[in-house]
């Protein structure tokens, strides 16, 4: 294992799974002396390379989507955390996720992330339109429009496709993916294991 | 909810999280006293309905199937159960749960279930074979020819058609799946929270 003690979070703003990652991940990472990395990312790109299985946003048969909001709606019960069902869905991440490279060069990261997911699934705002991101960065106390500047800047956009080929090259096909050196979880479930490895460390070859 | 204090474990042969749901759920629910229904069902009639949906078995992406395995070893190490790399995956469940059926009307099935899983998961043993499957029900200490006989009799077979039937009709996409009364819980990572809700009863109205 390449990092123990430090995870890596990768997170779309449009999966509802990362919000509820978001919303625990400082705390249960903290209580582990974990570092943390937040790693935002967009899923469009690589479910777009795979045209043989199309996006599992995109296109769930009706059960399946019906049971997803009822699924989410228990967790986040359980875990206290507002949901309204999204008027849209899924909403496009990228401006989010651009604003949120920048929040996190900043130092104000976390915040943002949970910040934007609120607005998106508590508050059913259509978190790709620049208003609605500059309204989420101004509550936070920062200077909107020079903050969408710099996220929309030619360099920032580049960042963040650059990201995503990185996530593809490591085996990252969904959100939230938790990785702990070339250890990959994949899912808001998987996250108290993902601490646990990093934690541990433990030694598991690979299956023969 | 119909059935307060009863949960129904929707398992297919050919799922691996269905194995470690099955090595599970017998002890969890005692420990809860919630009586368990095992029904055995195909997905294979799911999926084939769904053309814009494949099922998740048959068109995983390369990264995507490379995690689920290690995923798998990772639960199945913590649970202390064994697993080998299947030669051949998915196998068909077909007969393993026609003769489920014949077992659990014989008050085996949880046995069977067990050692069926076994055979594919921990032993890659080809369950889709007849010779196999009789070779599970003698070990179990049953007469393999008499039970293979009821387990592909016309009438066995059309009580299985029929429960593939009643899981669409009651909203399953997936196995293993849990239901409590009309409670949907989908996963192995779900067991727990299927059976608290079993157990409690809680109240939660529909999202809005």
């Amino acid at each position: 294992m390449k990092n123990p003690g430090v995870i890596e979070f990768w997170y779309e703003f449009a999966s509802p799974y990362s919000y509820l990652a978001a919303a625990r991940i400082e705390r249960l990472a903290a209580e582990r002396a974990i570092r943390l990395d937040w790693r935002p990312f967009l899923l469009g790109p690589i479910f777009q390379r795979r045209p043989h299985d199309p996006s599992p946003l995109q296109h769930p048969s009706p059960a399946q989507r019906r049971y997803r909001w009822r699924d989410l709606q228990r967790l986040c019960a359980a875990e206290g955390l507002a949901l309204r069902l999204p008027s849209t869905y899924p909403r496009s991440g990228l401006l989010a996720a651009r604003t949120a490279l920048i929040a996190i060069d900043e130092g104000w990261g976390a915040e943002f992330t949970r910040a934007a997911y609120h607005a998106n699934f508590a508050e059913d705002r259509d978190i790709a339109a620049a208003e609605v991101i500059g309204a989420v960065v101004a509550a936070l106390g920062r200077e909107a429009a020079t903050v969408l500047e710099r996220a929309t800047a030619q360099a920032n956009k580049v960042r963040l496709v650059a990201r995503g080929e990185e996530a593809i090259r490591r085996g990252i096909f969904g959100a939230p993916s938790f990785l702990v050196g070339e250890e990959m979880f994949w899912g808001n479930d998987r996250l108290d294991q993902a601490l646990a490895w990093a934690a541990a460390a433990p030694s598991l070859p690979p299956l023969g």
